[in-house]
């Protein structure tokens, strides 16, 4: 027998029917002897239209009441799994973030969870009951209903799993598992049966939308094993674990695209010391993320170009705010180009092997795609390139990395 | 400076506009210099979609995850109200029945309310918010989420009134208070300005269904007083007061009617001692609650006619019920009659004075309406008649006891 936590996004629960599917895909791990705890977002639309009604009252996104607000949507979906969980003649019952509880920090619209009291939930268990946990909701220390902020609820189900020393956490969704690319892009893309969490990180961080970052942040701190697969079938999907559960290491694990970011380029900058906390440190200041910057050499020692990039919703802003500055930071001009992508070569294997980089150059300048950036970390190379080239890029490296399905 | 508790019905806050609206109301009080707490129902329509979805979900009506669902109507409107009156700069705080906390019986569905902690209220005060409560939820001793029934909010705001020794609880619905009669059928209807609890309770009772029952019950025994008003202007409308307030007693305060009975007539029951017994025993064992019963004095020392009345609803059932037992109770016919009416004059006064019955048996008599049943009670008189006469009666008794408008 293995404890299991479940976990259900909001397409999974959006009307009463998946609800009822929900209900036999947890009966049916009852029925292999395991122990199921499931955690649940709210029905698909509803956070939407409940982060709307706060909108038009005028309320500030990340509030106490607008947190109270949100949490309705998941006590809605936990009552009804319970009532269809019982309906079949499996005892079940509901848990709040308060009831649990789950305690948070606080911070309204993205806390972050503290701690977990398992007392209730193992009551519960012991009680033959079958849990289901309201996702993406807690409780503050002033006995204030906290929420998570978006895709907390993958967070909850991640926290819930470690708290509980589940041996697995069942990550549902509409997709066969994690695949080394888009499938919707790369025809012969092939779903991965491991994967590490700092693979899983760099995917999710590049917009491979499966798992939300901190949930698999939390996975990997916990060391809790994660699976994440269909809600449409009981197909195995892809383990999420630790690299050294991981026999045969390919160097690449999958190749990620990211179309969210936005390039900006100041042409000759003056070149001189403090200049790059000049330039972002403002932009920080204004909550803009800056993700890959590079800077060349100066000619001449007085002014070089410096590009960096940000999310595509931040571009306005960043030019904004750097161009506000322009006498100080004395560049020339300022460039920015929303159209552009940002593609990522992923795998632990090339701690260890030399070239992967190389490769991915040749490839791109095979198939004449220029390269506009270059940013690479441990197990990952990304490239800035042209938007249009995207599919063409991903499927020439696909191949050129033997991922390729046979 | 008074303490008043405002309570706003689920039509009141239907949409974002109508909050809004809400929240101007709050104001005008605030502007007073009066301190307010405001209760809160679910948007109109709201409650009935979260039965909906628990029933499709196979729930029984009276369960824990039942109420846990339904909860959650409450918790949405009054968080977006807390967030419109601190768009205004009021500084104003949801609160929900377990964060209170409001201490029921645990009966789920239709839990009564044990005791209200005035604490965190009394701080929400003294911070100089306004505390703007749930209604229709509190928590059970095990603490799960119970809610109080249809109407529950009623209750709610009459409770905490009471609980925190408010001057007035103002009950806003989309009427301008309690009438003479119904407006719709009687056209010279009056606005009663003042109202004991004991006609109000005949009032709600019998289907003007302006406050629910419970509320009127709970706020004679607390003599808190009420006032039920138009949520649509500041008129004033129709105060709920013990007698002693009333100084000038009208003999008949108002006409009621009530199209929710159905009639069944049992022909030649055997005349026996316990034979009520035996026919209200097996209805009382099926829930269905019986209103009026008239047994005339037998003939023949042998069998007699019963008539009484259930809810229209419970009609079928109650047929069922009796004849299932026709060998026994020797009857000889079963008469079902749903298009029936009872009609009430209700009236504090009537306690002191005589031929308020007299006078209502005329003015039907004269108008050719036959009385299928009487009941009376202190302060009531009731008439079962044909239901197409309904108009008829009202007007002309509307008229009989001098109750048109000038």
């Amino acid at each position: 027998m293995a404890r299991i936590v479940q976990k259900f996004g909001g397409t999974s629960v959006a009307d009463i029917a998946r609800i009822k599917a929900v209900a036999a895909t947890v009966k049916r791990e009852l029925d292999e002897g395991h122990q199921v705890c499931v955690v649940l977002s709210a029905m698909a639309g509803v956070t939407d239209q409940l982060v709307g009604y706060a909108a038009n009252a005028g309320g500030a996104h990340y509030s106490p009441e607008f947190d109270s607000v949100l949490a309705t949507g998941e006590q809605v979906t936990v009552g009804l799994l319970a009532l269809c969980l019982q309906e079949m003649g499996i005892p079940s019952r509901s848990w709040l973030g308060w009831q649990i509880p789950i305690r948070t920090d606080g911070v309204h619209g993205r806390a972050r969870i503290e701690a977990i009291e398992t007392e209730a939930l193992e009551q519960s268990f012991a009680d033959g009951e079958v849990p289901v946990v309201a996702g993406f909701q807690g409780i503050g220390p002033d006995g204030r209903i906290t929420t998570l902020g978006r895709g907390g609820s993958d967070t909850s189900a991640v926290a819930v799993a470690a708290a509980l020393g589940a041996e697995r956490c069942d990550i549902y969704t509409d997709v066969d598992g994690v695949f080394t690319a888009d499938p919707r892009i790369v025809a012969n893309a092939r779903k991965l049966d491991k994967i590490t969490y700092e693979e899983m990180l760099e995917m999710a961080s590049l917009g491979a939308k499966v798992l939300q970052t901190r949930a698999v942040e939390m996975a990997m701190k916990t060391g809790q094993r994660l699976h994440v697969r269909t809600s449409y079938s009981d197909a195995p999907g892809t383990l999420v674990v630790d690299e050294d559960e991981i026999v045969e290491q390919e160097i690449v694990s999958g190749i990620a695209y990211n179309r969210d970011e936005a390039k900006i380029t100041l042409v000759r900058v003056a070149d001189r010391p403090g200049i790059a906390a000049a330039i972002f440190g403002p932009l920080a200041e204004a909550s803009i993320n800056v993700d890959m910057i590079v800077q060349n050499v100066s000619a001449d020692g007085k002014a070089t170009d410096l590009t960096f990039t940000v999310a595509k919703a931040d571009l306005d802003r960043a030019v904004k705010t750097v161009e506000a500055r322009k006498d100080d930071l004395g560049f020339t001009d300022l460039l920015a180009d929303p159209n552009v992508v940002k593609v990522s070569v992923i795998g632990v294997g090339m701690r260890s092997h030399a070239g992967v980089a190389q490769r991915m150059f040749e490839t791109l300048g095979e198939k004449g795609i220029n390269i506009l950036v270059i940013s690479t970390s441990e197990i990952k190379v990304s490239v800035l390139i042209a938007e249009e080239y995207t599919e063409l890029a991903l499927r020439a490296l696909h191949t050129a990395y033997g991922l390729d399905a046979e």
